[in-house]
């Protein structure tokens, strides 16, 4: 685990627990539910985790292009080396720390999805360029007003390289990008014409506007690729990229089905079609369960994804019938997209956790607590106080930026690695 | 600054620059509008802070009580010791894992403003009692599972030390705590009679009730103090407590007032109130300057607090008109109250931040970005590419946690020292 050493202090480390080395924890034996460690705790499942990272790289290759996970979701170096060792093409990022985070974690080719223009984070990647002479670098563009800006760092600033660039395509009312044709149009001359970046691809991010229903998906998937696939030809036919091979970007992981056959069009110069999926690295229990039967309805798939990330917690008090409070608030698990979802539930003393009744909900979220409810039918199978408690998630990104780290257990919850999470 | 050092890869740290001790930031002559900080980062604002720390200390000093605000809120240790320093009793934390870091900051009089119940927390708490003679810990009890589970640990521990509690009332529909009088009697006799704990005072928790009008907040809050009193009398009659002082505890930060005169009532022994406000330190721009106003009208008070912590960040894309997508997301502001305010924009090049029109307005968040958007009058007044957005806050608890560093800025936002936070 790269050195990484994990110790009491970190939330859900065994109080008092002398360090361990990432990868010694596996020796030492440990099981989450043996009772060591202080709950809340969010835990991996290893063969859903690498079912995952295996059945996203088989889906890309299968479409002849290529996978820039997000790193956004985990922030993890860990992940980062399996994404990359099961294929990854490279790693994409949110911001510039980000990025810096990633390459000393190895990774040599990076996305940034995101406009750059603050003359500290054009510093950096300038900084990070030189001294890593085998580092790609691509980040967003969608407006002249951002392109000046770097313009005028580079003016100022001898010596830099032209900093590579993907334009972005964006959707009225959503978020960044350009609206419309003739903008980009515009915009992709003025990239082409400016010493200060490379025009090397189109880029584009549907995940915002799913909705999960393939009536509404798929024409309003179309349309977007439709328009980031007529950019790319007017580029290609005016000769307006800058770089031998032309990247071509999309991609959430709520309908990445519905752009990945559009990334790879025939132009005049290779063409590599960039998948950005972040949250498929361990899927969950809500939104993006709910995403993929959409998406393994269309693809006529037999298997998809798989939840990944769990987060296991007790019951403190049993106050009134119907009602149990968890130790689990908004600091350790999403809530973004909806309440936790309880599906397992482990007495004290028992390593087996069972399901749970289908009335259980969690419908409140304190900063450091949960309310979980059922039905007055199921009272008699209520949790007792010090109950352990199974979380399904909703919104990997959300749970795993209340970390700092997470054991990797196997399926009967034995502790076999750890990763470390930079947020 | 107790020996920490700051370094890249922190968010929001300079990108690149060497690695800075705590104590010596001041005297580097940074601003944080000066370019050289990534954005988003939030800030502390020195003269705010100073403010709060002696107007809450001199609110339960006037009213014969005394403070153990809770340190979830913030998880600084530098803030801890500011906090103990302007006359704190002690400090709250929400789980063994906060309080271990309170511990190691230097606190000595701890809260646990829950229940603790697993084998884990309570060995934890044994072993910081062994370790620090002159430390007292106090967590909460509210049923006699919970006290069975305290007991069963303590009969196979021998030579551990009883562990001090406080009977914690709840109320009817809300989160943990005795429903009725003839429950908390009952718990009251059991934890006397119990080897395993010593019962130090009752607890309530007054603030999740909270409406923020005074014709609500209170009749509710009398009542529930009502409650208080009444199982604290009957501790008292029937010689229940097992300290020579009685603690008597309440306290969020949104109707404190309503509380503070109540935990000081005349028993047989005597009584510390402890009022256990957390947000109070930062204060904000939402949901507490609200409550802050009621408490402000019911006290006939001048001046109450002030806001004390900001995120600022830049413009990224101004995509269409009425809209600028932010650098700033969920993983950098609360979101779990109301969305982030703007207040202030300082363009590139300026250190002085201005004041925004009215109608900016923030609607809504992703991971990593905020829509600003404004009235169609407003076009004119739109912030550019690049330009700087103040944001102010609404529940620090829920900006807190998104950082591991925060630099402590004067009113013109030269920066003047920095703490770290722990979660």
């Amino acid at each position: 685990m790269n050195g990484v050493v994990l110790a009491p202090g970190l939330k859900g480390f065994p109080h008092g627990h002398a360090p361990v080395a990432g990868d010694e924890i596996a020796v030492l034996g440990w099981n989450i539910l043996d009772g060591r460690f202080p709950l809340p705790l969010a835990v991996l499942k290893r063969v859903a985790l690498e079912h995952n990272l295996q059945w996203m790289q088989q889906f890309v290759r299968d479409r002849g292009i290529d996978l820039a996970p997000h790193g956004k979701t985990t922030m993890s170096p860990q992940l980062f080396a399996r994404q990359l060792d099961a294929g990854a093409w490279g790693i994409t990022f949110a911001t510039v720390t980000q990025l810096a985070v990633g390459v000393a974690a190895g990774a040599r080719r990076a996305l940034i999805a995101n406009q750059v223009l603050a003359d500290d984070d054009l510093a950096a990647i300038q900084a990070l360029l030189k001294t890593h002479a085998e580092l790609r670098i691509v980040f967003l563009v969608d407006s002249t007003a951002q392109l000046a800006l770097i313009e005028a760092w580079s003016a100022v600033h001898a010596g830099s390289v032209p900093f590579e660039v993907m334009l972005e395509i964006g959707v009225p009312g959503g978020r960044t990008g350009c609206r419309t044709h003739d903008d980009a149009a515009a915009l992709a001359r003025r990239l082409h014409a400016s010493a200060a970046v490379k025009l090397a691809g189109i880029e584009c991010y549907e995940g915002l506007g799913a909705k999960g229903r393939s009536e509404d998906d798929v024409p309003y998937a179309a349309a977007l690729m439709d328009r980031v696939d007529a950019i790319a030809r007017l580029c290609d036919a005016e000769r307006l990229f800058d770089t031998d091979e032309v990247l071509l970007s999309a991609g959430g992981s709520a309908i990445f089905d519905l752009v990945a056959g559009r990334l790879k069009p025939a132009l005049g110069r290779p063409v590599r079609g960039l998948l950005r999926s972040g949250c498929y690295v361990t899927h969950d229990h809500g939104n993006y369960r709910r995403m993929l039967a959409a998406v393994q309805a269309r693809c006529g798939c037999a298997d998809s994804l798989r939840p990944a990330l769990e987060v296991w917690t007790h019951v403190q008090s049993r106050p009134e019938p119907g009602l149990a409070i968890l130790a689990c608030g908004r600091r350790d698990i999403s809530f973004d997209i909806e309440m936790p979802i309880p599906f397992a539930r482990a007495p004290r003393g028992t390593l087996v956790p069972q399901p749970v009744p289908s009335s259980w909900k969690v419908t409140g979220l304190n900063d450091q607590h949960a309310y979980l409810r059922w039905d007055a039918a199921d009272e008699g199978l209520a949790p007792a106080v010090g109950e352990r408690i199974g979380l399904g998630i909703s919104h990997p990104c959300t749970t795993f930026d209340k970390w700092h780290w997470m054991p990797i257990v196997e399926d009967d919850y034995r502790v076999s690695d750890a990763v470390t999470l930079h947020f």
